[in-house]
């Protein structure tokens, strides 16, 4: 059997190798138009950074060996051709015809089977200055290396980032960390990680960016880069000028599949290869996976777009499956995400409130904080999980969370991806089974929490205020004079509260209010505050018992607002 | 309504607060025969080590209130006796007859709805002088009192601990590691944890614990604790006398379900109370939860008995759900289990290959032995998973795995305990999605790794050599003249291998075979090794394709063996 995959960086290795340990006498060829190939494209930032010291790591397998052209037919026993283009696949004569990047010179390779592993490539912004020397996508290992090459050479003091998505903040931070450039990121959408987290979260994280050096407006395009001599020197946003030697666009990615769509396969409207769950497209001798294809998302049920280096090492195992006659599937995904940020942990598995409610779920949001393991071993931290549920269903349709640096937030992440595919439901997390001992987390731990939270809000017990709309009053911007904040902490944290804030405070100890209850004014919308909400929670149960109709919990208490540090947060 | 709860540790303050937030106009009773109630008794062995200072640390919340009587009454507006131990249910007068610990002052409580969470209490070895001074077991806060207190005035220069399961294990850390204590750990059974982790991760983790300071004998059981004066100052072995002034009994747990049996509620041959998925005993209007019920484990389809903190918080919440008019269901448990032990953290969730086995089920175990980030990234530590799958029907069956300390190995065995017990195959988890960024895990983790070899294992496209077996053979104590050792590694590994074992290794590097297979001699067995695994996987194949038949690979590679120590390991 002959086999030509056309794509050489993750999807198309991992099927190349898989079928080679399937089918050991087919006749394998991998072509690439490129000369670096199978290389961990997602350890980019940390090769720029220096934490990675020779781009050899990023293509090295774990024992050291170097994946090269010479590896792949040494070792693997597959032949690769490398800066060869396939500028045309000819499904009649079921042929690839190619071209020599360097000399142009044409040529063919008959297929009985083909993968189509083509990937993405970056958007690139329709503004002027885009070709200006100093202007790097990160598309290829090349331009890490370009980039890399051009700060160790001292060339580098100013950098802009365009695009506050994961890969625009991983590199910003290996700006910053290791290098010390004075970095910017500009974000066209009003929050960093848009369509990712909430927004709370990413304020939480932005805040940590900006305590670690890193200069970050969002809500704010770039609307031109600015060059001098063919160099550029400036990035403009409709609100500033930002100085820089260095520009990243780091707009996202687009697939990559005209090779695909010229041959007739079906492609989704946005240039993405349509496969079925055999990773097979609509030739059914053509299969195709990595960035190039289009999935599905199991929690809208609507095709999706999610080029990640790991689903696409998944997709190639199932296509190679396929084609030497094993029945795998690839179902689809949720959408799962992990980042670091210097000393933090962001994360995500599933959807957003805000994009389930414009998928047309009742989504609400269950906030939990809380610390990372036992609240009495050293060195815990309060951890912030948000979970949304559908309130008509239940149903569990995502999880974001944050916290400190470590694999404390991709336990808890981890531990839905897999269930929210299958269908989950908002009880089922409150008794969700999971390791425990002090060192590593709660005999309920914080994912418990906030199943439980979620139960109590699709419920009707639990209410929570928008923290949009409580920074708002705090504010003054919305008056909501019938609002009152009734703080149940300690005296000692609420007394400068009540002090600072006579027209909105008011404080009553948490284990004071079963006995004081008739003290409170009986018409008031109450907001009630703690450090976690867990006492709110408890208070708004107890009041309501009492007759108290208005009451709100903040969600996650003052442990969230403390790190939106709003203006009005008092130390 | 009035609701009683007989014992107030875990379970029971759980249903108690729960039920108040449900029904704010019960009248709620929480008795607990002990004057220290609600503490988080898996935070002994860290509060006894000193990381945690004070017990009341143990017995606050989060928002560092103690949780005594005056808590509960004040902010819970529960009623709590302690001192007072049930003596009696009357189930026909739906009351409780209780007894003052001190006084011994009768009296009784009528209930509507009572729920029974008495926990469970320690085994006492059947042998002489466990009545010593100086003997504990870890049985309640008091105990784990006295224990630091005889510490911290300098009483205790030698340890004994009798069991090597966690609590042992955790304990006798403790007491090496902040008190520099001589402290040795004896387990009755072949391997430390036993019936948690299959033998070889066991040994991993007796090897570090006896790098850091503790000496631990397994195969060997307490036949004696002598004494002098009244006070512990031996404890014996078949084998040997181990001086000791201090000996902690933490030889398992049984259910305290006398109370319940002594009333007619329908209990195990064992002694654990029986209870349906409501959390609902044989009498309809009483509840239990906690430590003394009998669970359902979901991997083997029977019933089990499972004493954790963190599933008596989840039961006493769904007992109190049930009593309010929510039908919440508990529905069982997989096992789930994390420990730290110095430097290094070991979990489980599901069973192991050796229970499955005497379970009936076929069971094979996948070994991935991976970097637990990308290999790239700085820190990396090589982590090891053991996958459980039943090979007639590809069901996943258990997790266990070994690693850094830190929330690595937690990430993963989370990452299957809800959906273990929801029905999960192999090829499930070769393709489950997973977060991913370079600096917490791999495009492909560990896990789906470990996926994929169980399905290639149980595919029969990969075939694995016992790790005993191949160590008696290593060590001469089997013969097996046919078998061979091929070494894939780079020839700078291989070369003092084949030095030292010239009849038993022989070295062909992992990218020669392809081209160099016919120097092999066809007619042995060869048991295939590399560090990891992988190559040895590939070499398989490859060779099985050029008609070799018998070929086997090392689990997990030298990565396994290097790890447990073997005289004939070659640094």
């Amino acid at each position: 059997m002959k086999i030509v995959i056309i794509g050489a960086v993750a999807a198309g290795p991992k099927a190349a190798c898989r079928l080679r340990r399937l089918l050991p006498d087919a006749q394998i060829t991998l072509i690439d138009q490129d000369d670096l190939i199978s290389y961990g494209g997602c350890g980019i930032p940390y090769y720029v950074s220096g934490d990675v010291q020779d781009d050899k790591e990023l293509r090295s397998t774990s024992f050291h060996m170097v994946r090269d052209e010479y590896f792949f037919k040494e070792a693997k026993g597959l032949e690769v051709k490398t800066l060869t283009r396939a500028i045309k696949i000819d499904r009649k004569e079921k042929r690839v015809i190619t071209e020599h990047v360097n000399t142009g010179e044409k040529g063919e390779l008959s297929y009985d089977k083909l993968v189509i592993a083509t990937g993405s490539r970056p958007n690139i912004l329709p503004i002027k200055g885009v070709d200006l020397d100093g202007v790097f996508t990160i598309s290829s290992l090349h331009k890490a290396i370009a980039i890399k090459d051009k700060i160790s050479k001292g060339e580098v003091s100013k950098a802009v980032v365009i695009g506050g998505g994961a890969i625009g903040l991983e590199m910003a931070e290996s700006l910053t960390d290791l290098w010390g450039l004075d970095t910017t990121v500009i974000e066209f959408m009003p929050q960093i990680l848009p369509n990712i987290v909430p927004a709370y979260m990413a304020r939480m994280l932005e805040i940590h960016m900006k305590d670690n050096g890193v200069k970050i407006f969002t809500g704010e395009g770039a609307s031109e880069i600015v060059g001098e001599g063919g160099r550029v020197n400036k990035v403009l946003t409709p609100k500033r000028e930002l100085e820089a030697d260095l520009v990243i666009m780091a707009a996202g990615v687009r697939p990559r599949g005209e090779l695909a769509r010229d041959a007739g396969l079906q492609c989704s409207p946005y240039g993405a290869i349509c496969v079925n769950q055999r990773m097979q497209t609509s030739d059914p001798d053509i299969y195709a996976a990595g960035d190039c294809v289009e999935t599905l998302n199991l929690v809208t049920g609507k095709r999706a777009f999610a080029p990640l280096g790991s689903l696409a090492n998944r997709q190639g195992r199932v296509a190679a499956d396929n084609i030497a006659g094993i029945p795998s599937r690839f179902l689809g995904v949720v959408g799962s995400f992990v980042m670091k940020a210097f000393d933090v942990a962001i994360g995500s598995t599933g959807i957003t409130a805000d994009i389930a409610r414009k998928e047309g779920f009742n989504a609400v949001e269950a906030v939990a904080s809380q610390a990372d393991r036992a609240h009495f071993f050293p060195g815990q931290a309060i951890m912030f999980m948000n979970l949304v549920v559908d309130k008509d269903t239940k149903r569990v349709l995502g999880l974001q969370g944050f916290g400190k640096m470590g694999d404390g937030v991709l336990a808890r992440i981890n531990s839905l991806c897999g269930l929210i595919g299958k269908g989950l439901y908002a009880d089922e997390v409150g008794t969700l089974e999971l390791a425990y001992a002090p060192p590593f987390s709660n005999a309920m731990d914080i994912l418990n929490t906030a199943g439980n939270v979620a139960d109590n809000l699709v419920s009707d017990r639990l209410h929570m205020v928008d923290i949009d709309e409580f920074d708002r009053w705090m504010n003054d911007e919305t008056p909501h004079n019938n609002w009152i904040a009734l703080d149940l902490r300690h005296p000692k944290e609420a007394s400068p509260w009540v002090e600072k804030y006579p027209s909105k405070w008011l404080a009553m100890p948490y284990d004071e209010v079963r006995r004081r209850y008739k003290e409170l004014p009986q018409d008031k919308t109450f907001i009630l505050i703690c450090n976690a909400g867990t006492r709110s929670y408890e208070i708004e149960r107890l009041l309501a018992s009492k007759g108290f109709k208005e009451l709100y919990v903040l969600p996650g208490g003052l442990n969230v607002i403390k790190r939106l540090q709003p203006i009005w947060y008092i130390e």
